[in-house]
C-alpha cells in the first residue's frame, strides 16, 4: 500500500489517526506532549504511508536566535555585540534568550523557537542536547555553537578560541617572571573549554621542569564567588602559591577578594592571569594581566557561518578557532621571595 | 471629486502618479529617501483622493525590540534580564540593536523596525527624534521609553527611577558620615536623569546648611573614562574634596582610578557613592556603597507597559518611577580629618 500512495500531509495523517493536526505536527517534531499511544498510532501511519513535510508556508523570519545559559556579567554584551554586528549588516533582528543557568529551561524554550522559525540558533556555551539539536534539525534551522562547553560532533559546525594556547601563554608569562608556586582556578570540569586552558597550564609547567602540584589545582566553575572560595584555599595553605591563573576575568576577581581578605597585595605578593580579556578587566585595580579571547570577533564568525547555512551554502570548515594572546597589564610581577 | 470616490490604496496611488508602490509606501511613511517633487506630487493625489491604508498583511511579529544607545558594561545586561523575563512569560522574541552611541544610527535602524513590524519597541536611554517617534506611530508600533535622556513627551509612556532621591540620599549619606567638601561627578547636561541627581545633590546640601561649591562639580559623560578624568581635576585642588557622589557605577570605578593614580585610599583619604548598583559593585574593590536603581524592575515594567499597549489596551499611568535606595559597603568613612 505504502509504494502505491503518495505520502500524507499532516492534515491527511490527522483525519486517519482521528486527532488534531496539532497533535501530528507534535509527533513529526518529536515534541513530548503527547501520549504514547496516539504517538505510536501516528507512527505505525506514517510507516505506512509515508509523511510529506509541507512546503513552509512562511519564509523563516529574519531572525537569529542567540541562546544564553545565563545573562551574566559582560561576556553576553561582547557576544551580543558581534552578533549583532553581523545581523545587522543583513537586516537580521537579533533575538536573546536567557536560559538562568538552567539546563531544563532549553526543552521549554526550544519549543517557542521552533514555533519562531528563526534563521538560526546560536547556543553560547552550553550546547543543546542530542534530542534538541535534532529538532532543530529536522526543523531545517541551522545550529552554531559559540565557545562549546563541549566538544561538538564532528558535523556540528562550532566558534573557539585557543584555549590550551591560553593556558600555555598564561602560566608560562608567570614562570618568567620567576614563579614556581604556581596556582590555578578552573571552570567546571564539564567545560571542555576549562579542561583545555588547565592542560596548556600542566603542559607549562612541565615544559619549564617545575612539577605539577595537585594541592595547587582549585575546581571553579567560571562565576566569581567559585574563584574567591578556591582561592581562598589556595592562598590559606602552608606553602602557597605566588601567583593563580584565573581561568575567567570573573574567577581573577574572586581571587583578588581572596586576597585581600588575607592581607596579600596583587602583585607585590600575588601574581594573577586572568582568562578573556572582559571590557572591564583594565579597570581592575591593579588593571588585570589576563589572555585575550576575541569573544565579539567570535560572535561574529559564528553568526556568518549561521547565515551561510541559513542560505544553503556549506561552510569550508565546521570549526573555526580562534587565537587567544596575553594582555600584561598590572597584575602580575616577580615573586616576593627568590624562587627555590 | 475627492468626497465621492474612496480613499485610495498604495498600489492605485502609484497607477496616478506613475510611480513605484515602494515609493508610495515611503511617502506616506514619512520616509526620507524620495526626491521633493515625487513626495508633493504623491502628497497632491493623497489630498485630492485620500489614502486608505491598507489592512495589515500579517499581524505584527511576536517580538519586542530593544534598542540601546550603546552596548556597554553591564547595563544592557540588567535590562535585557529585566525584558526577557517577561517576553518570556508571552512567548515574545527580544530582538536588540545596538546604536554603537551614534544618534544617526537611529534612522537606519528604524528603517529596519518598520519592515519587521514588532509587537513594540523599547527604545533605552535615549529616546528617539520627535519624527522617528512619529514614525512608530503612523506604523502603529507602540514605544516605551526606559530611563530616557530626556523628559518625555506627556503621551509618551516612559519608565525611570528616583533620580533626584537618589541623589539627595547618597549626599546625605556622606554628610551624615561629617564629609563637607562633598564633590559630583555627573553625566552629561542633556540627561534629565543626571540633571535630577546632581539636584539632589544640592538640595541635601542646602538642607544641611553647607553652602555648594561649583568648583566641586565635575560634568562627566556615564563612561569610566569621563569619570577618571573629572575626578582627578576634583581631587588636584587645593582643597580637594573628601568624599565624590559619582552620577553611576562605571564613573565611580573611574573615581577609583584617579584616587589610586594620586596615591589616594578609598575610603581612608576619600569616600566614593556610586549610583545604579550594578552587580559588578559588590565586587570592586572596596566594595562601592552606591545607589540602587532596580534596572531589571523597571526594564520589566516596561515590557508589561509596552505589552498592554500592544493588546489595544490603555495604560493606568504613563509615567512609572520606580524607588531607589542607598547600598552601603565599604567605600565610604568619615573624613580623614574633622570636618571643618
Amino acid at each position: 500500500m505504502a509504494t502505491e500512495s503518495s505520502p500524507l500531509t499532516i492534515a491527511q495523517l490527522a483525519e486517519l489517526a482521528g486527532v488534531s493536526t496539532a497533535t501530528v505536527s507534535k509527533v513529526v517534531n518529536g515534541r513530548a506532549e503527547v501520549s504514547s499511544e496516539t504517538r505510536a498510532a501516528v507512527e505505525e501511519l506514517i510507516r505506512l504511508h509515508g509523511y510529506r513535510r509541507q512546503r513552509r508556508r512562511s519564509t523563516p523570519t529574519a531572525l537569529v536566535e542567540l541562546v544564553f545559559h545565563a545573562l551574566e556579567g559582560d561576556y553576553p554584551v561582547e557576544i551580543t555585540k558581534g552578533v549583532a554586528q553581523v545581523a545587522h549588516e543583513h537586516d537580521l533582528t537579533v533575538g536573546i534568550s536567557d536560559l538562568r543557568r538552567d539546563r531544563s529551561a532549553a526543552d521549554a524554550w526550544l519549543d517557542v523557537v521552533l514555533r519562531r522559525r528563526p534563521s538560526g540558533v546560536i547556543a553560547v556555551f552550553e550546547g543543546l542536547t542530542e534530542a534538541q539539536r535534532e529538532q532543530l534539525a529536522r526543523s531545517e534551522i541551522p545550529l552554531v555553537l559559540l565557545d562549546p562547553a563541549d566538544v561538538p560532533a564532528r558535523d556540528l559546525p562550532s566558534v573557539g578560541a585557543g584555549n590550551w594556547n591560553g593556558g600555555l601563554i598564561a602560566t608560562r608569562h608567570l614562570l618568567e617572571l620567576g614563579h614556581r608556586r604556581i596556582g590555578i582556578v578552573t571552570g567546571p570540569d564539564s567545560a571542555v573549554s576549562s579542561r583545555a586552558r588547565l592542560d596548556g597550564y600542566r603542559t607549562a609547567l612541565d615544559m619549564a621542569g617545575v612539577p605539577a602540584d595537585p594541592e595547587l589545582i582549585g575546581r571553579g566553575d567560571f562565576f566569581i564567588e567559585g574563584g574567591l572560595a578556591q582561592a581562598e584555599r589556595l592562598l590559606r595553605l602552608p606553602d602557597r602559591p605566588t601567583a593563580i591563573f584565573a581561568a575567567n576575568d570573573g574567577q581573577a576577581i574572586g581571587v583578588y577578594h581572596a586576597a585581600h581578605r588575607l592581607g596579600l597585595r596583587v602583585p607585590d605578593d600575588l601574581s594573577v592571569v586572568g582568562f578573556d580579556d572582559m571590557p572591564s578587566a583594565r579597570w581592575h585595580l591593579p588593571p588585570l594581566t589576563t589572555v585575550r579571547q576575541p569573544l565579539t570577533e567570535m560572535a561574529a564568525a559564528a553568526t556568518r557561518m549561521l547565515l551561510q547555512l541559513a542560505n544553503g551554502e556549506r561552510l569550508a570548515r565546521n570549526r573555526v578557532e580562534l587565537a587567544t594572546e596575553l594582555v600584561v597589564r598590572e597584575s602580575t610581577a616577580p615573586p616576593p621571595t627568590p624562587a627555590g
